[in-house]
């Protein structure tokens, strides 16, 4: 039998203002679609995997075919719907209602765990679709570089007085995701060690020049961290490795009055322990070859693993290294399996990011559908137009026109909140108007964003008023955006921290010129941050409260 | 500290044909949330409980004014958002879109169990919603009549030749829903023997007509069903009790030669092992003390009751007598308290309901909110005008008008699927434009429907496939059916079967007479039942498959 998951094809997403669909509404999840299996972006796109695990595209090879065909054939008034990667209908709705309808990887609670996932994507009746990858807005590493780097920056200023110089970061995993953290550190200021245990990771990041040396040992790579560090200097290096090994030896070490890391944490794929994690002492070759075979055993391996790693990080933690979670639920595991004070360190978004959450900033996103770099740079210029006092902004869209070498269609990503997102929309789908950019834009986010994730163990860690898991927020989330005229919207399960352990909600909208899209746009963009506002106020966080009245926001049971 | 949740306000839904909201789509949704808590509809209404344990229409009476403030004050291109009972905010969408988006009782899963639902309740963040009360379109009793009408029937047909004279029904629990049973029962031409612990519950099913008789002791009813079943009589008493006490003990004397139920079931609150079951050897005033002040020990006795209760329903399945679980959970308790066998009975839909399911056929309802019973009896007359060769729904037609008192706002339920539903929307909208039905009326259903839950235990039980935990399928119903121009929208989690077992979502929309309201009843009752036909077709059902090719359902993915 032949796997209808594998396929050697190479995927390549139309650019061009020419249209293969049969509206700009239509081409926009087409192109986004594809653009998320591009070689360039895709980790594993021969079996449809975008990142993050097994975080997938489409279900099976004929699912995407058909995606691409039934988008080709749809009308303006019509919506497709997709359940776990599978187009299973074709409907009539209205114009204003979005033309993509998507449910991942959702199981009613009491069987929402990764043994019964994995029975029901071996069916053929599910596929994972981590946040981004199923929902057809991941556009490549670039996508988390500012998140990390807002971390890392945030870090810094809480511990260091904001300057990172000399400083450097320990962490591992530099994979769809975690492949940012070198260059976010050294955006950041500080050099960085990465412990990747997949030389071929390694080496794309190198090429993506995300990266800046390899290393194969350990002394290796801590003689290059000496070097940097005491000139200043802020370089990265990837040390092949496995990060449940190296860190409990670098923490020796330390303890032995060896280099001691200014900041710690880690991003492997330790949400999902059979595809995520390699154990201590398997190869790479073994461990692809029980995933097949014995898929337990790898699990099995691989949270203990996992126990070791967090408990080197907790002793870190112990020893004053600030140390963070990076949202892969790696603590929830070590936890499970017994390590009592698996949660000592804090997760990132309670530690740094819950602020910006307040004010529905977050991780906007925009893609040229032209295929043309020089669209996006013209819209950088129109970001720092439209907020010439932001210098944080404009900070950050210098250093990655400098250093972020794009992945597929041309994107762009920057942190921005409530009253500004409709604002870079709105002027977006003028420029698509007045023909300064070659095609529509879309405009999308992370589902990791204010108001549309429940997730205790990261977004939603720790929340004022103990709702952490409270999930209506990001039900609703998706409820609005499909209301207010998104060109798509998702609802997952799963995402970054795995089965059973987050919901959250995705969103994108097509940005094509026409001023029906102006009005949804102009909705979107500000009802999409403003659930995220609201959210925060209803848990009583004053920022939150002081930016909802500073924006007008009607919220009769919050602000009474 | 006065409790949020109490008052000795009595509800009525304004009727007429005055607006007291700005349109008759914001004024629906205002008259059917305080139809929910009319005294002769809910339950409990000064504790804003509708049904179903302590499902509820707002969370607190301080919402419940603010929701009704809001309503009123909503303008048409406006939608109210409520999350678990409390309105969070008014936002900006469109004509096309809702006006109210509700999420009731979600919980990222992993923390989706009663525990963590009661520390969230108490700190006032969350409510239960059951299916109808959080998402007011409950109807009264009347609402769950006609299904265990089709359910008893199916039961006949596939037992006892289609004939249930002289035959007699066993269940427990007369409460919103349960106390459908006796009359259904005898609408299927069967006697019902139904035991309920609580007084007041039995007196108000024989004032509202849903019962024939009471009795207090077993000797008692049991020869009243004896009387009745030798005359050919179709007729209903509740026996005071405790079912967990009453069923062995009616199975220990059939054993020794006394009589035999030919069907049994139950439908106490077995869901909420706090709020819902009486256990064995508790009075009805310690168990609502001990609610308050030691939940954990109520909890304990319940489940362990439950465990008796469902050993007696096995042993009447052993001894060849069908035996249903009638979706409260029962089994499932049971088993997690040590019966192994507690899934040896099915449950009611795989046993009788999926093949109405595989068409879109579920619980179809309707409410004037004109208040006037004339209204609903010139829609009766409409449904058999339209449906001439449909039977089976003449006879419910004229039976309902007959035998089911109106509770609160006139409302009507028949069972008819995909096809049949928009023709009567559209046919209603056309008496409400032409002023022959005094106002406008609303059209919804059941959560429990065909395309919009995810319940393993209960309507999801044992799929073709083994897709019963997919819960993609209610979240895409209920992001259609808010892209399809349904007048609200409402996803849930609990519902009848408890924290953890189920997802599932609601519609409702308003025939306001207009042409967009027929557009949007066009699209929204085609959609809304195409989601169940094809959520079967994809399981396999052939059925489900042959009605989508009968329709002309656009589905790739399925039929290719
Ligand atoms: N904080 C955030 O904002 C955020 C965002 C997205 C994802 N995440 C989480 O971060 C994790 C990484 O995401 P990703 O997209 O990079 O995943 P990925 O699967 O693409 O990459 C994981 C990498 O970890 C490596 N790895 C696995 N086990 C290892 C071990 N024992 N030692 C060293 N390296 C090991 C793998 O070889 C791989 O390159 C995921 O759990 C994801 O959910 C966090
Ligand atoms: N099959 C379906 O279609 C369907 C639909 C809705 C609800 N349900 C389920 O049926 C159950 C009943 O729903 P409801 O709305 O009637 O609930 P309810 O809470 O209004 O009524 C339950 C009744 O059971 C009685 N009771 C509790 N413990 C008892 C005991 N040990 N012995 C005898 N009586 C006892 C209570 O006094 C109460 O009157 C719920 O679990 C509900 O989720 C099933």
């Amino acid at each position: 039998m032949t796997d209808p998951r594998k396929n050697t094809r190479d995927i390549y997403p139309p650019t061009g203002p020419e249209l293969n669909a049969k509206s700009w509404v239509t081409e926009a999840p087409l192109r986004m679609m594809m653009n998320n299996l591009h070689p360039d972006v895709a980790e594993n796109p021969h079996e449809l995997v975008v990142y993050g695990g097994i975080g997938r595209a489409a279900r099976t090879w004929d699912d995407f075919d058909r995606i691409v065909a039934g988008l080709k054939d749809l009308e303006e008034d019509e919506t497709l719907i997709v359940q776990s990667g599978k187009p299973v209908a074709i409907i009539r709705t209205h114009k204003d209602a979005p033309r993509v309808l998507i449910a991942n990887s959702n199981i009613v609670p009491h069987w929402a765990n990764w043994d019964h996932f994995n029975e029901l994507d071996k069916k053929g009746l599910m596929m994972y679709g981590q946040m981004t990858a199923g929902s057809w807005i991941y556009i490549g590493t670039q996508g988390i570089v500012q998140g990390t780097y807002e971390t890392f920056a945030e870090a810094g200023r809480q511990h260091y007085g904001g300057d990172l110089t000399g400083k450097w970061i320990l962490t591992g995993g530099l994979g769809g995701m975690g492949g940012a953290q070198p260059l976010a550190a050294v955006f950041a200021g500080a050099s960085c060690l990465a412990v990747e245990c997949n030389p071929d990771s390694i080496d794309f990041r190198l090429r993506t020049k995300y990266l800046d040396e390899k290393a194969e040992t350990l002394d290796e790579a801590l003689e290059m961290i000496d070097r940097w560090t005491k000139a200043g200097e802020a370089k990265s290096v990837g040390l092949l490795g496995n990060a449940a090994e190296v860190f409990p030896e670098i923490y020796a070490r330390m303890q032995a009055g060896g280099m001691r890391p200014d900041i710690v944490t880690d991003q492997t794929s330790a949400h999902d322990p059979i595809n995520g994690y390699l154990p201590i002492g398997w190869s790479m070759g073994q461990w692809k070859d029980k995933r097949e075979t014995d898929p337990k055993a790898v699990e099995k391996a691989a949270r203990a693993s996992m126990k070791q790693h967090v408990a080197a990080m907790v002793d870190f933690w112990n020893a004053d290294v600030p140390t963070l979670d990076y949202g892969n639920n790696i603590r929830q595991v070590a936890q499970d399996e017994g390590l009592e004070n698996a949660f000592a360190f804090p997760g990132f978004v309670p530690a740094y990011i819950r602020p910006l959450f307040c004010k529905g900033i977050g991780p906007f996103r925009w893609c040229a559908l032209s295929g043309d770099p020089e669209d996006i740079y013209k819209t950088d210029a129109k970001m720092k137009e439209l907020f010439p006092e932001n210098e944080h902004l404009h900070r950050w869209l210098d250093m990655a026109q400098e250093r972020i070498a794009f992945q597929g269609l041309p994107a762009r990503i920057c942190w921005i909140g409530l009253g500004d997102r409709h604002r870079a929309g709105l002027a977006f789908n003028e420029m698509v108007a007045s023909g300064e950019l070659k095609a529509p834009v879309v405009i999308g986010r992370d589902h990791l964003d204010s108001g549309s994730v429940a997730s205790p163990n990261r977004e939603t860690e720790a929340m004022l008023d103990g709702s952490d898991a409270v999930s209506d927020w990001p039900l609703l989330n998706a409820l609005i955006n499909t209301a207010s005229g998104a060109t798509w919207v998702s609802l997952h399960h799963g995402g970054g921290v795995g089965m059973g352990f987050s919901q959250h909600a995705g969103v994108v909208i097509c940005a094509d010129g026409t001023e029906d899209a102006a009005r949804r746009l102009e909705r979107v963009l500000w009802n999409d941050p403003a659930s995220g506002v609201w959210r925060h106020a209803d848990a009583g966080y004053e920022i939150a409260k002081d930016c909802a009245r500073e924006h007008g926001l009607r919220l009769p049971g919050i602000l009474g």
